[in-house]
């Protein structure tokens, strides 16, 4: 195994490529963007991961990894292609299929096609069926087929390449080993051999339990904030318990991973995907949630005031400290905010250029601190790293909605056997999802002080 | 603080007893079972825990701790009686509230009341709220009122009681700190300070996120069996991604917390609960789902053998190595099991006496081989470790229906990068849902062999 060809050159295609060129393998870089394939000839990085340029280049520069739209002949296909979803929620494999048909006219005998996408559970052995219709060769045997769903965390990806375990499931013992030979030659990381079933079952329910564990989060906030008490606050005390570990609620979720991929088991499995029909409802309901706050809180901005307010979104990507608006559940929200005639937005995403924030909502992209001088409500969606830096006297007079626990600071463990979780991390200026209800918590809070 | 009276001397009460007056409180019992009272006075320890027995008897003798049917005074009550749930799936807490009142013709000027037993949110207010009513003082100043809900693992509680963390939650800051005075004497974990109504739902959302994950592994499986994978492989796999920690399937979800303190979250918030409704509802389906699958495969015995089958249960009890049955699926199963005319049933569990077994369920309750040689399909529902000494050859020709994953083992991690998954732990003998499955993973296995 010599010459590999990674087809698509995304957030899990491209940094493959620069890392299997870096572990001595001739790489070909295949996607059918013929403005992506050029930048990248011209060391731009494309996506927005630490490290990429300086390792494209030089790779590049040698000859060792070039992209192309053109197919070509290699010893082993990496299909890191999207799967979105269609409409009705249904896994759209037409980028899989479209791939694997690409390699019809250059597939010869002892070749290994890997699929690294995240596929519904079949789709391997689809894949291999198809190549064999087309090939009349025989998956497992003249040719073989296997899935090794990718696990990489976007920021961290090229320590995550090397050193997490990796899951090889083929659909035969023999395609298993083959695939495995590719990863044997840079993963640092176990490998765990499996049959592509199983393979594609294991990365599926790896995301959905995420989607599951946000979606606990969310619905404890809901609980939390109609009682006037702060989720955060809730949470961190929960995960002093030894055997407990929650996630933190957030405005929804976004990405390309989680709010997909459960889908793709719902609609293989139906009937046994009630609980993850749940979580992804509660997950997607999260943004118009958020928006009915926001509403009301403007309507009561209104009747105090007589004027409408001006509205800061702080963060527009889908997670924090990226630029990355793909799903993003935050950009959703302000996209509906910004059509709102009784609000005056302002946008704040540093992460992302102004122009392209522009070019999604037509509201001014402004500075952190500008931002806050204008604002009667901040609506906090993402908690970038850079907006931490606010101080609370900054925010004196103005409502802030947190939905992301920007302005929650976790208690810091002390050697002190005691720790106080109130008042000061209770819900002061801080969003309940109610206006009434600041008077029920004013209320609570009296009635035995 | 001196006296301490504990109310309901159970698995939490006894302990909590015990270890108060080891740090040199003089301590009270208290229960209204009569019967249950002389045996701890006459050292037995009642419940099934480790030491429980060696640390009563010397403070029994020593009049450190004296067990009673009457109520004392006290300068702190400890409020640790069950709350169960009635037929509606709300809250009973008729124990709560007459433990509470039968403070009030002792409670005096500077007495804390603290209750232990999880309770729905806003219950700790309403207990202050019945003693003002009931003595005419005023709860806060004149008494003080907090809720510090226990968090130990049956077992170990004697270590946990010491080293947890806790939430302390007074209904106003001097109940809070009134009530710290008792757990600082002889808590080492941290102290962690806020009102009663945080308290209550730190407790309730701890226990609700496990039986939501438990839940997760329950449809993971529910999906796996449909297509003939073992979803205790699926499940480890997954555990194999840096951020992924997954529960295993089970037979359903036991014991008197996690089947049952969700339901209180659901009572206070039914519109912020879906999934955990969702969750319990998934829960509390799976011990049919269990009994169909036997079913199911009783049917396939007798049409292939012309006979009904004798049919093993392995376990009853709630979870793995203890003797307690409360609210077990195991047990459920087994008795709907007992009562199927083409089923010839016998029992195994070793850590519950035969005439216990034979009062609930009138089966013979059999040594582990006796049963394994007897039968021709083994359930397994509960995985003492006792049972893992079965050697799968004693298995030869017997159907086995793993629900628990006794009979899979986890890949030890080793010095060596790779680890076949395939086909060592793939369903063989092991329990698809569904007969015709074995047919259907048959020719999936043989598709590209």
């Amino acid at each position: 195994m010599k010459k590999i060809c990674i087809m698509g050159l995304g957030y899990i295609g491209l940094p493959t490529a620069v890392v299997a060129a870096e572990h001595g393998f001739e790489v070909i870089g295949y996607d059918i963007d013929a403005q992506r394939v050029e930048r990248i000839n011209n060391f731009d990085p494309v996506i927005d991961e630490p490290e990429v340029y300086e390792r494209l280049k030089p790779l590049i520069e040698s000859k060792k990894l070039q992209a192309t739209t053109q197919i070509k002949t290699a010893d082993c296909f990496i299909i890191a292609v999207p799967t979105p979803f269609k409409e009705e929620k249904k896994a759209d494999l037409s980028y899989v299929f479209h791939a694997t048909k690409a390699i019809v006219p250059v597939l010869k005998h002892g070749d290994v096609v890997i699929i690294e996408s995240t596929i519904p559970v079949g789709t391997t052995n689809q894949c291999a069926q198809l190549l064999e219709e087309e090939t009349g060769m025989k998956a497992g045997k003249d040719f073989f087929v296997a899935h090794c769903p990718e696990r990489v965390l976007p920021g961290k990806i090229f320590f995550e390449l090397i050193y997490n375990a990796r899951i090889i499931g083929g659909i035969n013992q023999a395609s298993m080993n083959e695939a495995k030979l590719f990863y044997k030659k840079f993963v640092k990381g176990s490998l765990y051999l499996t049959n592509a079933t199983a393979a594609e079952m294991v990365k599926l329910v790896e995301n959905s339990s995420r989607d599951v564990a946000i979606a606990f989060a969310n619905q404890v906030a809901s609980m939390a904030y109609s009682i006037g008490l702060d989720p955060f606050e809730i949470i961190e005390l929960a995960n002093k318990h030894p055997r407990v570990k929650l996630l933190n609620p957030s405005c929804g979720v976004g990405g390309h991973c989680i709010a997909v991929d459960p889908w793709f088991l719902i609609e293989t499995f139906p009937e046994q995907s009630k609980l993850l029909h749940a979580a992804r409802t509660i997950n997607d309901q999260k943004p118009h949630q958020v928006v009915a706050c926001v509403e009301s809180w403007v309507e009561e901005f209104k009747k105090n005031n007589g004027k409408n307010p001006t509205v800061l979104a702080l963060g527009l990507t889908f997670k924090a400290d990226v630029n990355d608006l793909r799903e993003s559940p935050a950009l959703e929200i302000a996209r509906t905010l910004a059509k709102k005639e009784n609000i005056s937005l302002l946008l704040c995403e540093p992460h992302v250029e102004t122009t392209v924030v522009q070019s999604l909502i037509n509201k001014p992209n402004v500075s952190l601190h500008n931002g806050v001088d204008a604002a009667d409500i901040i609506v906090c969606l993402v908690h970038h790293t850079s907006f931490k830096e606010l101080d609370r006297e900054s925010l004196q007079g103005k409502k802030i909605l947190d939905f992301c626990g920007l302005f929650y600071h976790p208690q810091t463990e002390t050697d002190q056997q005691e720790q106080l979780f109130w008042p000061a991390n209770s819900l002061s200026n801080i969003t309940p999802f109610d206006p009434q209800l600041t008077e029920l918590l004013n209320t609570y809070k009296e009635q035995y002080s």
